[in-house]
């Protein structure tokens, strides 16, 4: 962070003038922050989507500041240099070395693209980085904007790109996993479980279909939120009046927005909602935090039922990815799972960080923004990376334990529910209550309980248990 | 729950004999509940409003269980026993006394509820209460259905009906009453505030409008989530498969439960979701906590904004509802915003619940349902009968403190953002600063800087730093 | 909570007369406050044991102004009265009526006790009920107090009455119970299971042994939080300055409440932090957290041990003390673990409710206090019923399934781990694998590998791989 | 993450062998743990204490190890190896690249720990990086431990050190700053407030040794949690019983720990409940938790005592460190206070994820220590440079406003609590409501009501209502 052997040029601020280092493209507030919010390393910067969501909001801006008089020049000065911005390369060089912890308005990252940008249109129209001029990071390049409007607009951005091109495929492909061994084990019978305790029989391919409609669901949950998502800030500027901003620059940007990102964001119906809350990013955490829910559930089931090899459930053979111990050969552990329900478990905490910040604005201003981004972003990376990890690394590779699940469903009590319709309840759990005792089978008890063989193998047949009659 | 010395009649279950009171419906299973359960007082048994819809369900189930074979006597005295659980009857006279912390699926209230459906049926009949007969409560009230699948089903009757028929029309009569509010006052031009410091000016209107805007929503988040509320387990049985029911059963009981509800509840698409997960019920706490976090952001801001009375903000002026202190004469306080913000509190703390209990299913069955539950129902009645006492007590009474809000916008030096487009950023910053440090106003230090009077009163207009130029 | 069919009585305070119902001794502060707060039902009631400690409060006080001048008889009286809060007698015969939802201080509720009280000691003395006279609600029940000082150390004493005599012992009982089960099981080598796949032995005493260290480690932690929790507010009242108080009262306040409760409450080192935070509550609240935390896993744990009866791990033989399922005879479920964890998840919940709330203070004063008190006070007396339950409905009666655990245990492949210093780490997980592929036994592919048969039962030997060589 | 172009070197485990890059020491399981969890990038990293807390282990392990037996010139190797974990050169060479989400049991770090210090020990002793000879990551480097118990070690060696190296400084200097300010100011009298209204008066000292009292306490939070984080599992291998070590090894190796860390560490009491539950960790950031809601209330109150400038409370003068909008010139906003309040809701969050992971633990492990740990490191990190850096660029230059303070606590109305004592509550009361609906002050209406100028300017006197009389 220090740059104290570095070569420095000197930039300045209403505050005065700071030094920065000679091979960054950013400015005096940026560096003045890098020095007042020394808060974790690297691995605690502003999310790098949320900075490049920046970029794409930039760029909109000068196009369409274009329109309100901006030189022509200057405007595709700043679109190239946003370009640089949007493909990351900028945040990869070090350009955006802010931390997450920094003021809760974002305004000190604006200030770091407003500079960066700056300076980078300034080198590419051949002037002097640092002079201002002909590039001026507030005058230009955040014309008729102001960090209350950009930097929401750019969390809606990021959250809604991430969504929709990172978890939604990522979900759907596990889904579909999910879904393509519902189908291929639909005839597998196998003992279902209520309680964690023995039940009636159900089909893996059925137990399978209802992880398929948990994801299904969480698709619809996901799809159900952004309409409030694709609501962008943009045109409220400092405290929802639309001040120093022009009739018609939102509402232009937010065409190019949608156009640059193929999705239908629109202008926020109200400006003072859309500063004073992040209401929107509360929502759609409650959707990931329900996903999280599904998979979490998921992933504890597969890991029971492949528990084993010889002691477990063991209906389940789950891919040997890894040696599973440093000490005992041969084992194998569900290390997938234990990725996937620690990732659903951190999303359900940054659900309760992202809450309580979106719960503490105060009057024109929510100033927990940069905390509920980057909690609302990590979600996202860890759900999708983890989605597609669980899928490819474990759900697509297990395979059915086909001997274990016919021997146990056949010593079953269960299938004593068969006698219900035939015998009556009581007499029925009599019968099944006997065989625990003794320890025996249904059939024997069954048999001396008065039941001809013959009824019993044609009442109790568990590929008749499976619906209703 | 002691019952020694009242009158005892014996009912009986598969375990057994047991002594219940004489003058109660219920019958073995639940009397065995209530010793093995003794959790908590009356104020930790299981919701009404849930042994309500386990009512409407019971009675659906009787009259579509005619169509199978039920005798119709029996039915239509199911069904009138049923009524008396719908009109909370039953509940009220102590009939369901077992609390939440039960199996946590829910058996022992169904069963309770097949006990006291059972009895009071034969009661209606001419039977002699504990016989079983001609009414029994597995064979006749249970008939066709399964803990698994009408518990969950009771849970989203009962959240269904709470929303639309509490939660909607209470947060809707708040969002008006605000939204008359923004109306009412948009012409007060006040100072604007971001970071909690002075910002530029807004109308008391836009303010108020943001917190319309943020209840729209939250209506419309309601709206989303509803789909995955609507559909019914009913169907499903013990594992999902719809073992001991029969074909059209559950098609028709929900029909029948739509209609007496007015709401349109469907079967869920997914027997094994319907019954391992309860998704549903974490999507919709999801919603219930972004309203809440809406309301705690309005409610804080305008306990802020109604501080004083000399030493606060003081912008607003709350009703005075009772005396403020046992210490302090004349003091009157905020005391609506405190209710309604602790039930805020306590809503993202049973979100919390909901989602460890949403995520904790195993197998084929989810056991956290009576927990999962009561957090649901009582977010929603807390939410409801929260936002009605905000309406009532706080919202409608709040009256503008005009001559407060006038004195300190003037004041304010924050107005100098209109000088920005006519001398530019950095000269309108050093102006501020200058009047900041001498603790003088705006205008003399602009006629220090060598702006006219003329052009300072002209440019420098609250009334018209109100939207975009 | 309307009264209009009930006789009346006129009661006054600043704001004016209220009729206020003829029976009960609150005045006009407490019928006002249950007008303007009507959430929810009885069942969100202020919580008894908060009421009892205000009562323990405020007959200290009586006690001590006798030496600051109050008259003997009033005090007497006002004890008298406040014997009848202690004892719970007025809570139950409905004079503390006000829900949790009121003013975040309480002082509602302190002026309810401050009525109740008043009005019971004029019956005493032979006035007039509402006549304040000759006790009079504020300068003499409340005297030297404000609900400031008075409702934050009701909570304390609550609270600490609550850990000690409640929680403390059946966390205690539920301690010695899995303890005598460690003892006793000590023996029973079963199969160790880590990421839930097989592993090692252990004896089921060992297993069981980790289970009792885990609450040991929770009465230490109840132990380590409770400095905190004996320090009481009294004395600092309205603003933590002891404006309006007597030098020493609070001290020797709190001597008799000491004395009263036998706990060793003192006077809180610093009354701003006493009033303004409840950071006592949140870090008590924390280590009930921890406990629930332990209780999840334990109850966790069992449900799976006991999990079968033929088809899950079946290693422990749970108390059959309910018919398991309306439509599964013979099934019974582990529904005091259910119970057990759904509680777990409650205080997990109600944990982010408190902790929300002790953020929330501002300034001299946290009006979050109904909510936080409420939240911990029914995490404790959850805790302690369910610990309770849990103890004698399960922990108790569970026997272990020694045909079961020894046939499992004998079938591992983790046994080879004994082969480990014999023939090296890369050979013994060869024998493992061959015999996890091929079915078979470890020794018949390690006597196929060349170990003789001497070695190999020589080797592997559970009994000799309990402990370090 | 790939390597496609680098050169590589063949690394082999139990699974097969593996392409590893030339320049790194990890060798096969790494390698094929970076392949199967590419989930996050390098910001989701296991942290980098974690690593340093395993290389002092490892450390301590090698040298006791030699006394059982290892050669010493492998001890030797192993030693220097381990100290450049130690220093974190290996770390930020990349040596450790694995992500957080992997096997829950730590099991890959453990391994990469081992290969990394093996492969490093091997080049010390001028072997050949990945022929395992003469250092076996397994037989020698991991010696007498399991991951099971070495992990855990870890996770306490390193939590107990950030906290008493990083986090108990940052904040007792945070504590001692404010309480620099508390005898700084404490005659500095202001209003106090309560429900934020006005309330009687206060000194800013005692409303600042508030906030000192809160951290004292903090600090005892933290010191009562300590005897259960100094508790290390070593020594309980596998599943608890020490299976493969020998006698006194894990007593040996503590004591070889607390002697490189200066910390008290001690062999945990019961191994079961050492490696089974992370319990400690739970309660560890239950503290944590706490000391972020103090934290949340500090910086909640100074950035609203610091509103303004001329339209808030603006009692304090924050510093000004960065200019504070990009649109507002000469706004200075409380951006240390955001990222401290940001803070604190990331510590709940994390707190919400600790807790879910530490309930999740099933019989012989919990399966959820990368999360446990990077949680609560993170939270760690997150408090100590968030108080750092609130120390010194907020609470050090705060400044008071003593005009401002005196001018609003001169017209507040509270002071009339001074009269209570001479002229009773009810009289009292009436003064106040009169000058606050006439909008005079209290003094005037005093006279208006009959008091002498002289009782009344004896009588209410800001400085005399400090404390009790």
């Amino acid at each position: 962070m220090a740059n104290e052997c570095k070569t420095t040029r000197v930039e300045s601020d209403t505050l005065g003038s700071m030094q920065v280092p000679e091979d960054r493209y950013y400015g005096a507030q940026t560096m003045r922050c890098l020095l007042n919010f020394r808060i974790g390393g690297t691995e605690e910067r502003m999310p790098k989507d949320l900075v490049q969501a920046m970029g794409i909001l930039k760029k909109a801006a000068a196009e369409v500041n274009q329109e309100y008089g901006l030189d022509s020049k200057i405007s595709a000065a700043i679109s190239s240099a946003a370009d640089e911005v949007i493909s990351g390369k900028l945040y990869d060089e070090g350009h955006f070395p802010l931390p997450i912890w920094q003021t809760g308005s974002g305004t000190q990252t604006n200030m770091n693209t407003n500079e960066v940008i700056g300076n980078r249109a300034i080198e590419i129209l051949g002037g002097t980085v640092g002079s201002k001029d002909p590039v001026h990071p507030n005058d230009h390049v955040n014309k008729s904007q102001s960090s209350n409007d950009t930097f929401p607009s750019a969390i809606h951005i990021a959250v809604a790109t991430a969504l929709v091109t990172q978890l939604k495929p990522a979900l759907t492909k596990l889904r579909d996993s999910l879904n393509n061994k519902a189908t291929e084990w639909r005839d597998i019978i196998k003992i279902g479980r209520t309680h964690t305790q023995d039940a009636v029989p159900i089909t893996l391919g059925q137990e399978f279909s209802g992880y398929t409609q948990q994801l299904t669901n969480g698709l619809q949950r996901l799809d159900a939120v952004m309409p409030r998502v694709y609501q962008l800030a943009l045109g409220g500027t400092a405290v929802g009046t639309g001040l120093n901003t022009r009739r018609g620059f939102a509402e232009n940007c937010v065409k190019v927005i949608a156009k640059l990102t193929s999705l239908p964001f629109v202008v926020a119906p109200n400006f003072f909602e859309a500063l004073a809350s992040r209401d929107a990013m509360v929502e759609v955490h409650g959707a990931l935090n329900t996903v999280a829910t599904s998979l979490m559930k998921i992933a504890n089931d597969i890991r029971f039922l492949g528990s084993g090899p010889r002691c477990g459930l063991g209906e389940l053979l789950l891919p040997e990815n890894e040696p599973g111990s440093s000490i005992m050969p041969g084992k194998v552990n569900p290390t997938q799972c234990e990725a996937m329900t620690m990732i659903c478990a951190q999303v359900m905490g940054n659900h309760f960080a992202v809450t309580t910040g979106g719960a503490s604005g105060h009057f024109e201003l929510n100033v927990f923004k940069p905390l509920i981004a980057s909690n609302v972003l990590r979600s996202i990376k860890l759900l999708t990376d983890g989605c597609t990890s669980f899928c490819i690394n474990c759900v697509q590779g297990i395979k059915p334990n086909k001997e274990k699940i016919a021997k146990i469903m056949k010593e079953s009590l269960m299938l004593v529910t068969a006698l219900n319709p035939h015998i009556g309840y009581d007499k029925s759990a009599l019968i099944a209550k006997t065989a625990h005792i003794n320890g025996t089978t249904l059939k024997q008890e069954a048999l001396n309980a008065g039941i001809s063989e013959k009824d019993f193998d044609e009442w109790v047949r568990p590929e008749k248990m499976l619906g209703p009659s």
